[in-house]
């Protein structure tokens, strides 16, 4: 096997020890002589996994003991309707924050049911930063404000948490693709929802921690499987929960403790990203359209500055190892996902071909 | 690795085979360089894993080509919510047939949507039947028809397919514990789905299999994530679909093609109950509630003559690599579930054990 580095922005390159452990347990978990696969999900083996993942999730975030944690399907797609569904509650309006292709969907579905009231956007400068708290008009009728802290198309992300003017509207956030990539004080929300096939594991499985005082009835005509309350009486047994992805997720995040959880991880990732950033401020055949202050850690996009140059550039990057460079066919260019499990090395080498690239084309 | 046979109801076992090959291609998907855990979902390598699949299916179950087949997540228990969402257009009710916790589960969701009557039902005689067609109420009226091919707890299976009178009404069925058992006209059906985690692949992947003029807007208030015409119309790439799971049911599949396919299966599955069943029939020590004609291939719930023996059964089956056949929370018993995957073998030793139990205990 050639060694090569995906930049792909979900699903996601994966740290390769969980991939060895996985390979090594796949037929034989722990001498019980199944497969994870295999496993009844109300059977003690299953249980330990499950029970050990919520463990390491509260440790490492510190999450307060008045949040449950829900492990669910349907990716943050399906968030975008359980959101509004039941945390309108007698509410008619929710405030929302329009920063890039991710909030618009967020934003077109809890129109379904709700009025939408946009409380600041960056689409009028083509989502290129995120807009700082004094240009947001929230609305004290909302039933809460959501926000989407790194948005993985355009790679522009909050640096900072927003503050409630009012504490009794509970601040939501969609952080599938920057959640446990940095600490976070998660007291500060009333809830965060993540598809986990970019930092946490693969595709299918979606972490909701929400705080308990939510947990209410549904708007009539809710599907069972989108009752936030149901999932959590059930401690995310409502149904079969998708168990396969629920361990790898399990070996992702005993990995992030191992290595030193938020704190270590932030600085690996500061490093990675201003590899890249470092780059694009000293070269003019690289540019990054996002505003400094607001530059994703987690999600690049670059542009170069002749576009007939994009196929030769993949091409080549292709054949050095560096694959999913493409930027999303919404805006085009290039975009280069590094999340928590790509190592330096992956950032380094694709830094070092995007010089070489940028001299011999330049 | 002690070889054990696990007799779970689902997830369950799977292919020894398969994970074999899962095993080989964790770290590097046909030379790719990448686990199928880490491939996007509109790669080329993971597009070509689900076209396989998709291809696969249709052959096997010999699907007309006016039927989509959509990969999505949550189980069959979303499905419950999905079918009347969808499949009410603008009628206001629905035909359930009750014969277990499954229906019922089905039944109690449904009524949030619709007025569902119960046009025929087994309730009475603690689920232990199928009721044959002459016993059905049919409304026409309703919206459709629908029915539990196989309940996995009761261990009641329709041996045959219901026939509509009036063919504009279409029949739903959940299949999640008895497709791809054995062959099957799915030109006699609207709509069919399955959880994937009996005779499919792992757990948090669902199979719906729809005649093309079902698609349709569904009701006001339908999640986008619960809406078959989007599903249809996106290629079940609405969002990102549950990778991995459809890579290994796309192992299962080739598998099940390559043993033989559906008629091989068939007879396998046939040869595995009757080992039980024949059991049954020849003891006065165990005993099976189930209807003969309506016996389950797949699930075949048992009682012992003496309860308190119980824990003792359970406790020397598992000494003897026989595990997860307590019968499920709600009916208590003993239940095997012998899915396509469950060797001859298992079902052998299973035997041998239960006769061997019965003689010491008489």
């Amino acid at each position: 096997m050639e060694q090569i580095y995906n930049f792909s922005a979900g699903p996601a390159v994966l740290p390769k020890t969980v991939l060895q452990q996985a390979r090594d347990e796949m037929l034989d978990w722990h001498g019980s002589g199944m497969s994870v696969m295999e496993m009844s999900h109300r059977g003690n083996e299953f249980i330990s996994i499950i029970e050990n993942l919520e463990n390491d999730l509260r440790e490492l975030l510190d999450i307060p003991q008045n949040y449950k944690v829900l492990f669910l399907q349907g990716g943050a797609s399906s968030q975008f309707a359980m959101v509004p569904m039941n945390l309108l509650q007698n509410k008619t309006q929710a405030d929302y924050i329009n920063t890039g292709e991710w909030s618009k969907k967020a934003i077109n579905e809890a129109k379904q049911f709700c009025t939408v009231n946009i409380a600041a956007s960056s689409e009028q400068m083509h989502f290129t930063y995120a807009p700082t708290q004094d240009q947001w008009h929230l609305d004290p009728a909302a039933a809460y404000v959501h926000y989407t802290s790194n948005e993985t198309i355009g790679g522009v992300e909050f640096n900072w948490v927003p503050k409630m003017l009012d504490t009794h509207i509970p601040l939501v956030a969609d952080m599938s693709s920057n959640l446990l990539s940095r600490p976070l004080d998660v007291s500060l929300f009333g809830l965060i929802y993540a598809g986990a096939q970019k930092n946490l594991g693969p595709a299918g499985l979606t972490l909701v921690i929400i705080r308990e005082d939510l947990l209410a009835s549904p708007l009539a005509n809710t599907p069972t499987l989108f009752n936030y309350q149901a999932h959590a009486k059930n401690n995310s047994m409502l149904n079969t929960p998708p168990t396969y992805a629920i361990y790898i997720t399990g070996l992702v995040i005993a990995w992030l403790k191992k290595i030193g959880g938020l704190e270590t991880i932030e600085q690996i990732n500061i490093s990675k990203a201003n590899l890249l950033y470092d780059l694009f401020d000293t070269s003019d055949f690289y540019h990054c359209p996002v505003t400094k202050s607001d530059r994703s850690r987690m999600n690049v996009p670059f542009t170069l500055k002749d576009p007939s140059l994009d196929n030769a550039f993949l091409e080549q990057a292709k054949d050095n190892g560096l694959i999913q460079l493409k930027g999303h066919r919404s805006v085009g260019g290039m975009r280069a996902s590094i999340y928590n499990a790509m190592p330096i090395e992956g950032v380094a080498n694709l830094v070092a071909f995007m010089k070489d690239f940028a001299h011999k084309n330049a």
